[in-house]
């Protein structure tokens, strides 16, 4: 059993990822890299405990990915998985508006397990990752909670509630990471901050996905202050999100819905913003932020369409 | 929501059971009496924690056995379960000896989580019997932890561990009963203690099923002071168990094996001692012992046979 997560060599990238986009992004740098080259950070504001279960839905969805069991259908869970052990949880009364299907369920029961045994949850990913293959290293971005809440005109709504139990349909308009300000950034991540050569923000919800991750104190400051290159892919095409709700955000939240406001949000912390190609119209405004765009096609549909993106933004690091 | 089990009218019969011959009994009680007649109070010294959840067997034998979800075939579990979540555990590195079914695991994870919150083991029988439809009050022997523990040629085991684990091939020398010194008789067992007509003792292991439930302080004293008729079900007949290892652990006890022992072991606490026509020859022994023999088809193959059984034992209540 691993006890703590280590890494053995300087990682070349550190990847920070959210939800379905980051996962693509973050598979496409794993298939392009050694092992131990990659560090993937993910978000836990999105964690919830259901049934007693201790779910990181973020966390596991990496984990799918990168172990080749996701349901590439569905963006969240595991391939043929079924629903059993949820269909009857119903027949003892139980709310069963969120979907977890019976292999996720023995990763949060394995997880909860661990947790209760007093194991930090960098402790708990790293073991449950390793059981299943992942030959990255994957961190979670705290092992203290942070809760993504927001303020919606059907009042606050815990992240998941909003997502898929309301089916992101209420109009937010604030983004709450409650915890965040005594969260301390999980000891991996933050060795990965200091040995990384390059960071790669996933296309991800900038306030659902990596808002939480940069809400964590000194985060944003290392990020600020990180030697190698700072590379973000935008979340934004052509006037909305490629997947999920972070344009609808944008605009409930009165900014502007497209590449620029992305870059307007990492102004501090990216050096290059990679566009894509229907935004090339977009790029000199970009420039002008005194971020470099990078015009491409970011659009993740094949294994061979996420190699060429990382391959591409792997370019950069030079 | 249920928060306590309570006994609206004075039930007839309190039937106490163990594993799949207890169940039997208890579906053919259930199946002859009114709802609210019955109480069965049922063996929880095999408890056991599994992947950090809180699996409670006879309990759940008797829950499915009543609500109509048991695998016949097996003795335990859900009829037509699947074992998804198992195997994604097993991924994980985990010991999965302990076969549990997807629709299994939901109830041991709604049990856990009830038990989280605060509740007795009492209150969250009551809520999932009731949830799946059980008529009958199904009560926990104590909802203090009792633990079935024995002494073997392999060393120490914990019930579960020698059941399924180690097929019951061990040779035990001791029965030991962890806790049961310092454990209470739940509150619906003392309730039904105090108030039913009729005492039934089904066809449990003396040892492993029954012995937990009459160690726990004062049930064997109030169990010979119980005014209404005590009739116990042999489990051995023509010399064996009719299922599991009571015969075997006999043996390994140096008792006979027979329902003649069965009346030894029962001799200050039974008033009828129900034996199989295959051991009728056995009948004046138990006479004489002050028992009266009653010799009827005690194999319960069928609804039939445990209705038949069921309807024979609740005529002597007169």
């Amino acid at each position: 059993m691993v006890t703590s997560p280590g890494i053995s060599s300087p990682p070349a990238v550190l990847a920070l990822a959210g939800g379905v986009g980051g996962a693509k992004l973050a598979l496409g740098l794993a298939l392009s890299l050694d092992p131990g080259e990659l560090v993937v950070c993910v978000n836990t504001g999105d964690d919830e405990t259901f049934h007693g279960l201790h779910v990181s839905p973020d966390l596991d969805t990496i984990m799918y990915t990168l172990s080749g069991l996701s349901n590439e259908e569905t963006g969240w869970g595991v391939a043929d998985d079924t629903f059993t052990a949820l269909e009857m949880l119903g027949k003892f009364g139980v709310d069963t508006w969120f979907n977890l299907g019976d292999r996720d369920f023995a990763t949060h029961i394995r997880r909860t397990q661990l947790l209760a045994d007093g194991k930090t949850l960098s402790e708990v990913t790293d073991e449950l990752n390793r059981s299943l293959g992942v030959t990255q290293l994957v961190v979670p971005m705290s092992d203290d909670s942070v809760k993504t809440v927001l303020a919606t005109d059907e009042g606050e709504l815990p992240m998941q509630r909003y997502f898929v139990g309301r089916r992101a349909e209420p109009k937010i308009s604030e983004v709450r990471y409650l915890g965040a300000d005594t969260a301390t950034a999980a000891p991996g991540f933050q060795d990965a901050l200091a040995r990384a050569g390059m960071l790669v923000m996933c296309p991800s919800n900038p306030y659902l996905s990596l808002g939480p991750i940069l809400a964590i104190p000194a985060v944003r400051q290392r990020i600020r202050a990180f030697p190698g290159k700072k590379v973000c892919v935008s979340p934004i095409v052509g006037g909305d999100a490629v997947k999920g709700p972070a344009g609808k955000i944008m605009a409930e939240l009165g900014k502007e819905v497209s590449c620029v406001q992305v870059a307007r949000e990492y102004l501090d912390i990216c050096d290059v913003l990679v566009i894509d190609v229907q935004d090339e119209a977009l790029a000199p405004q970009i420039q002008e932020m005194g971020i470099t765009p990078l015009v491409t096609s970011i659009i993740m549909k094949t294994s061979q369409d996420k190699i060429a993106l990382a391959k591409e933004i792997l370019t950069l690091a030079n």
